[in-house]
């Protein structure tokens, strides 16, 4: 449940998987030597962390087949500089909050600007810098989510501040209880981050639109006015890349691939990852055609997204048809979930919080029935969700509220009228096709 | 040819290859462990695994960016359906079948809801994982080239029962004679798929243009009416995704990578598969400047398909100016073909038919020119090429007849009129764009 | 700074390595054996070509984003072909010349068609063939380069035997110049290519922006009118795609993995490459505010790949701190470099002359900054970027005339009003939203 696998734990494990395996063989594999683990767990990490990273790409084209055409530019924009800013702040602050708070009590001393130099790579079995690559791509999908539910009426520059303290105070705190070894990580399971990543930005993202408020027009006259996406090829796109990046983030969660056992579970997690999207998408596809008589496309593509979340706490534990149901609930929430939101009047532009919330939050609960390890039980992952949840969702609450009483987080009915793209970038993102 | 190696014979190999080399190099490198060995070999399938279900994409883009704007939603959910309805079928009972075949004579009673536990992970060198998802997004493929030549005319769930028939029963069953050690397998070489996944989909793709008829307006008057793809640039980056999956298609086919050998063989195999486009692409531009005195960028792009099918069946034997020359001539097939399936009014939506089935054809009965392995021969490679293409025509024409006298297959002509994503999906890919 | 290591230094450096953190580790780890870092290596090659082979669907994506619609399938057909065509020539001559120059004072005799048979695998201690690609795809990226500075004027063919030429001829012999182990190679430091891969692609299209002239209209009357792109949504997909593929590009660029401090020197690598990146697009983002009082998209987009471009001549020395900051100083060299060109009326369609020529030359002459090892100094890296940049953009300028003087470079007016798409290609990219 740690992130972080000391090497010597690795050798107890290979040590382990090696006796029980040299029944079935005729000769015992001798484990890869150190340093050849070391350099599979350091390309597990590289190779993980740059599907992860590609998939600010696939939210960026998610988010901008999904809002109108008048706002398209500005998604992308808020797409490419959050990830930006994450970056910065997991430096600045994020991965010393993050790992510091194990050292430390509440929180350690931190170093400002990490050094890969603090660590020691042969004694952890990584290369310090791989692992904290993997950990700051991470934290960007987290803020990822946030910039769709908010699409089409919040300013630029709020949203970014917000983001720098999402992914700079926010995202590391709360990882820090579990990943970092806090008050969390005993008993509490999440695997790749149903919670720590995706209910968080769902949380952060929730906040944000009770705040913002709806666009105009989506309620209006007491009805629900569906405001439709302007490209369903690219939001199509961008959920294949989401699935594709999923691999790492889900595999690239086992932290280390340099011994027979651990290569087999991220492969096991592999597996489990893609057939848990597959219940999702067939899923979201007869519901929706039994519900509405018609399939929904966005819906299904939701339902992809809401079998990958699902499946995040523990995609190592369950066998196939295990993740495919896990998955499946996961197409049925986002299904459901989409005229629920639109009752409570929250307008969330990509049906992030469906998705990324309410899925992180099945998936979570749901791991004890398959990981039977001392320690999970279904009370402590809702002690975990609630904690969690209560925490990113007051603190982003408070936040939100602090930058509306001050900067102002949404743009003006003209400015929404006309468009984030004209009215805060001052062009066009298809300037020759604009509907005028 | 047997897409299982044991890790016997992988020793052997890599015992052979130190002892080759060892006239070169003062020092003989010792093979590594077996157990780096499977990891290797692991992170071979997954890591190719990755880029083949990146394939579904850029099938996706390409199919996406060919069709009408009308019809581009209706394609999307297609090809993000297809591939979880594969995932599923062959979790059921495909990848049973295909390996199944090798064991139990004709069909072996099945095991289904397929588990790794079945298998032995340090007999084979690898992860029985990381197998089954490697072949998985093989099927899945197969799939995706159907819905291409089938495109704006077809009904969604007619469509959806034929994957599931075929990646559930047709694909496994062919796949279980070559790759699964069937009565194909002793002297038919199709390293990757130029047959056995490629034709295979364009059988089944030439049995729905059949049943299913030519897009209304298509060959009215007994002329050739062109009806232009919706986006060029998303078809251009679709080929561009699918040229990058293929490294994965091709090299993961070398099924290992833990020896100097194989790591050598599978970095051929990406050299040739990219000169074999290269070819393919070079060709088809200069032959189309030459017929018509324009470049056809449509054209251009299948060059790049086809020359990527045509190496398929052996990337491996070839010398570079041997991939060039098969790549090319795919380049030739894709150009001369278009105009010969509009002569027999044989609707293809995307050139798949030249692109997979006329190249994997080519690709595979060319083999024997570059690998000189025993057993390998024209008529082999003939008898090969004939057997499956009977069986998937054959079998694909009954199933396609048999959805057209239950379900039907076809949209009606006023919802082909008003394009399928209104009328099956109710809504619109462009809405702010569309022509009207 | 000679892109081949011979397996020997591999060795040895394993070895240091190991000694110097035994003083940490209670056991010493054994270095892998041959074997193993042979294919560590050959698949650093393979995993970082095929992410920056996709480079060239993010170029492509970019580039369609940034020209006009009417433009917008000449610039795909472009990319495509020139990949292909810059795989054929360095089949052909390129890569013999890269190297050959090493072997036999200023041009060895060539073996034309290369093959990987000519090398001893384990000598080197990667596959020959794995190292071909590598070196093709980053031949193609300088190509790449070219196309978006000269779009929506140049000319299909003229344009091909210009790439022909760059990717044979002139990359190769200054590539030699360094990586082949030539007269260059002493005491500069040009790590990924920073000099050799990007100026050399912006010297090739500034000398073509120059013999080619403005678009029709850029600069009349004496004042700028800007022509918008047509796709910010897809330009922004093509930076991402860049940014995923520059990992491979930089990291791949260690050439080694095999080691405890081979794969840490990567990880190192991944982390600066992102960092400058975030550092470009947030300073960018911040500037452009200032400056115009609006954030401007597009010249975010470039400072992500200034900021990449900055870092890649040396992105492994840096403390993360100094990449940011190398990589901000190419964010601000993007921002102010737009308005000079302008003024010099050298109309480059997408940027690419601040990014990758200007970016380049920054990033190259920094070196010395953070790398201090025996031979680098400022002096050394100036001579370096002047050499390459006379001899590319001499030789550029005189094949452009060249080609101005017997084909012509430049489409009519006429075509150019109604877009190369239509009187290139006979076709349009998007027909049905076409703006008349």
């Amino acid at each position: 449940m740690i992130k972080k696998t000391a090497l010597a734990a690795v050798s107890i494990a290979a040590a382990l998987s090696t006796a029980a395996f040299a029944q079935d063989a005729a000769a015992t594999p001798a484990p890869a030597s150190d340093s050849t683990v070391f350099v599979f767990n350091t390309l597990l990490f590289l190779i993980s962390g740059m599907v992860v990273m590609f998939m600010a790409a696939g939210f960026c084209m998610l988010e901008v087949g999904l809002v109108r055409s008048k706002n398209a530019a500005t998604i992308c924009l808020k797409n490419i500089a959050l990830y930006s800013v994450a970056g910065l702040m997991v430096y600045l602050i994020g991965y010393q909050l993050i790992y510091g708070v194990a050292e430390g009590g509440v929180i350690a001393p931190l170093d400002f600007l990490w050094s890969a130099d603090d660590s020691d790579p042969v004694g952890t079995g990584y290369s310090a810098s791989s692992d904290w690559y993997f950990q700051m791509v991470f934290v960007a999908t987290a803020a990822s989510i946030v910039s769709g539910t908010l699409a089409e009426r919040i300013k630029l520059f709020p949203f970014l501040i917000f983001v720098a303290v999402l992914t700079g105070v926010i995202y590391p705190i709360q990882a820090g209880w579990v990943w970092g070894g806090g008050w969390l990580d005993a008993n509490f399971d999440d695997f790749a981050g149903s919670t720590l990543v995706h209910s968080t930005g769902g949380w952060a993202a929730l906040a944000g639109a009770i705040v913002l408020g709806s666009r105009t027009g989506k309620y209006e006259g007491g009805r629900v006015h569906p405001l439709p996406g302007s490209s369903l090829p690219l939001a199509t796109l961008g959920t294949f890349i989401l699935w594709l990046g999923w691999f790492g983030f889900n595999g690239g969660s086992q932290l280390a691939l340099g011994t027979i056992e651990d290569a087999a579970s991220v492969a096991n997690i592999f597996v489990n990852t893609n057939m848990a999207a597959c219940g999702g998408v067939v899923t979201a596809l007869i519901l929706t055609q039994v519900l509405y008589k018609k399939v929904d496309l966005t819906i299904v593509l939701n339902g992809a997204i809401g079998g990958l979340v699902s499946i995040t706490a523990e995609p190592l534990a369950p066998a196939i048809w295990q993740a495919v149901l896990i998955g499946s609930v996961g197409g049925v929430i986002v299904t459901l979930a989409v005229p629920l939101l639109d009752k409570l009047k929250i307008d969330d532009v990509v049906g992030a919080i469906p998705a990324h919330l309410f899925c992180g939050i099945w998936g979570t609960l749901i791991v004890p029935l398959t990981n039977k390890s001392d320690g999970i039980s279904y009370l402590n992952q809702l002690i975990g969700v609630i904690s969690i949840g209560v925490f990113v969702f007051v603190i982003s609450l408070a936040v939100w509220y602090a930058l509306k009483f001050t900067l102002g987080v949404r743009a003006s009915a003209d400015q929404e009228r006309i468009g984030l793209d004209k009215s805060e970038l001052g062009l066009e993102a298809y300037p020759e096709f604009s509907p005028g």
